[in-house]
């Protein structure tokens, strides 16, 4: 077993840098608290002996040497940036885990044969920069560095730019680093094993995502002298896509999931008519073809849409990943680790995108779930119990320290 | 006649002022551009001999003096601050008519018994600051001061510091000084004159309005991973309210109408559910029993939406005023200006809001208005010819000198 309480007191406090205003974080990647929480990462890392390297997308790789340097290294980890309302667990559990592997293999005085890696990867999160996963998905050959460099936040600021201002640019290439395998812990954020009340979740699947930025363009006019008929409302047609998205997600019920979380609208302002709506749609399910169709539904339905009221539309892709099969190899670890221990466990599939599900392309990787409350994450309330956070944290232990052999 | 190219030249010389990014005009109440453009009128106005009086919550007063003090002046103008995407004519026009008024008698040597006040007052537009035509309204005692100063844009600003920050707190308590009747030119913002060829509106009546800020609250929770069940999605409740508001306009069409132009959606990140949505609904109509009803529609089906989902909404009035009926001999010094000079003209109902409507509660009131291409406004496309401004300000300028009287 690892320390639970120790695990606990370093989430605890990690959440201290960028404090939400309602008790859970605002620690959104390359930002000043990013910087802050990486450099607390970094010298917990070293207080445990582990050396720490990093790469060019600013991912952190804290090496606690094997017994034997000819195999390649396990690596262990997830990330550290958060929503700008997120909760201390999303990520964070995963890293942390990862570090308190390596504490308590210091206490315990084992030595594996493989040197393991505790990673904290670069903007999981993507709500800053789009995409999600952006730093794993260099790392796994998705995307190249000079196009992730270019991503543009809100403000139009830079990602390579920010990564440097906060000081985070490593002398090693991105993707040069070698792996035997990865295990990410991270919380469910959905409700299955609370309702189940099962203590771990052995993620074999993860479903697809496919992000749509819709530009729909109108008519700037004035709200009380425009004639109804005269009217060219980009708001009311972001109105009834963002209606025909839920819909379309409940047509491939129950497992199809579809929503609108980003929209901009403009001038935003009171008494004029909105000219230009800028929104993003997020659809998934488990299977690519459903997603393919769903996204077809969209381009059909939106244009019948936008055509009655006269708008045009624009549609470009801001992110997606496929589906994943994890490695049968490192689930099987999971669920053995999960059985030996005695803790109660089922298969599930992930409904959020990870950096395990882009690794998963460039070396074996699996999943481990623990609940979280009312399945409730992206929120400030998101919470945990620290029993589940070290039921996550043993299981995790056992599947690392079984792979790099003792 | 009045001066038509000068007219013009003026219009196009403020229009400098806070270029918008497409040819129109970004001239925000209280910012450094309307300073800019404050000042400017203000050297016009002393070019033209007058002398500029500034009240407490920034109206400007230019006061061209009669032959007999002991008669109260006619008030000639409208604002010279624009929307953010805004026009170069929308309420600058019938500011600068009234300058050239002045101008042209100056020329012509003819003086009138009543003192002439060209008036430019503050905050017409109510984007950056709710409600529209805030100072008027103080003037007029709809408002107080105090409200009124309190009153905060989107950064937290308050409207009473950035009066301040601009300088333009006048000596003079608000509402202090007393006029015989007051006249507006303004582009009718629709397209009833142009659609008729008509040259000059004639404005009897204008609709009332009401701005409803609605704040929905639902639960921010994770795109992923949340089932559909279990969503509380602030962002599908306003979609369904927007389609709503349109839905109640067209009710009482052909009068009514509905929009919702304002929507800030929270936390707005792809990947969250939107836990909050504020949005504001302008209804309007020419009869407040209509308006009324419009509301009760909303607030009753409104209830029924949200429920469904699950949100809790609360609903604030942002801004308001009741239909008007403009002054019977004003209208008619209006109609007769139109017919002596030979312009075609018809009587309307003003769509939008104007600072004429609330001096209306202390003065005899009417106005004048003049076509505009495709009676669009709010748009930085807004656009007139300097025919139609030539043929508007003429009609100013003969209703206002016969009822200042020569
Ligand atoms: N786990 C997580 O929230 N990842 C962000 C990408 C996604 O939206 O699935
Ligand atoms: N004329 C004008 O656009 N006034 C602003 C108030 C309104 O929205 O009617």
């Amino acid at each position: 077993h690892i320390n639970s309480p120790r695990l606990w007191d370093s989430l605890m406090e990690m959440a201290k840098i960028g404090p939400g205003v309602r008790g859970g974080n605002n620690r959104q990647t390359l930002t000043d608290e990013d910087a802050e929480g990486r450099h607390l990462f970094k010298r917990w890392c070293e207080e445990a002996g582990m050396t720490v390297g990093i790469d060019s997308m600013g991912n952190m790789f804290a090496r606690h040497e094997g017994t034997d340097p000819s195999l390649l290294p396990v690596m262990v980890g997830s990330h550290l940036d958060t929503q700008p309302t997120g909760g201390k667990y999303d990520g964070v559990l995963g890293v942390l885990a990862g570090l308190e592997i390596i504490r308590s293999l210091n206490d315990m005085g084992i030595k594996t044969k493989r040197a393991i890696e505790v990673v904290n990867w670069t903007n999981e999160e993507g709500t800053r920069f789009a995409p999600a996963m952006l730093a794993s998905g260099v790392f796994a050959g998705v995307h190249t560095q000079d196009w992730a460099y270019d991503r543009e936040d809100a403000e139009g600021l830079k990602f390579g730019d920010e990564l440097k201002r906060i000081g985070f640019v490593g002398d090693e290439p991105v993707g040069e680093r070698k792996l035997h395998a990865m295990f990410e812990l991270h919380i469910e954020q959905g409700p299955i094993l609370e309702d189940e009340n099962v203590d771990i979740g052995v993620v074999t699947h993860g479903q697809g995502l496919n992000w749509l930025q819709v530009t729909l363009t109108g008519k700037e006019s004035h709200t009380g002298s425009t004639p109804m008929p005269k009217r060219v409302n980009a708001g009311l047609g972001a109105a009834r896509i963002t209606e025909l998205v839920n819909d379309i997600a409940l047509r491939y019920a129950p497992h199809a999931v579809g929503a609108v979380g980003h929209m901009d609208v403009y001038p935003n302002s009171r008494n004029i008519i909105p000219g230009k709506v800028v929104f993003t749609i997020d659809f998934r399910h488990p299977n690519k073809d459903v997603i393919t169709a769903m996204e077809q539904a969209l381009r059909f339905e939106g244009r019948e849409i936008v055509e009655e009221i006269g708008l045009t539309m624009e549609i470009e892709q801001a992110g997606a990943f496929d589906p994943v099969t994890f490695d049968e190899g490192c689930v099987l670890a999971v669920r053995n680790a999960a059985v030996r221990l005695g803790y109660s466990h089922r298969d599930i599939v992930s409904g959020a995108g990870h950096d395990a599900c882009w690794v998963n392309r460039v070396a074996p990787t699996a999943m481990v779930m623990c609940p979280c409350v009312d399945g409730l994450s992206h929120n400030e309330d998101e919470e945990i119990s620290p029993e589940w956070a070290g039921a996550g944290a043993d299981v995790l232990f056992h599947a690392v320290v079984e792979t790099a052999e003792i």
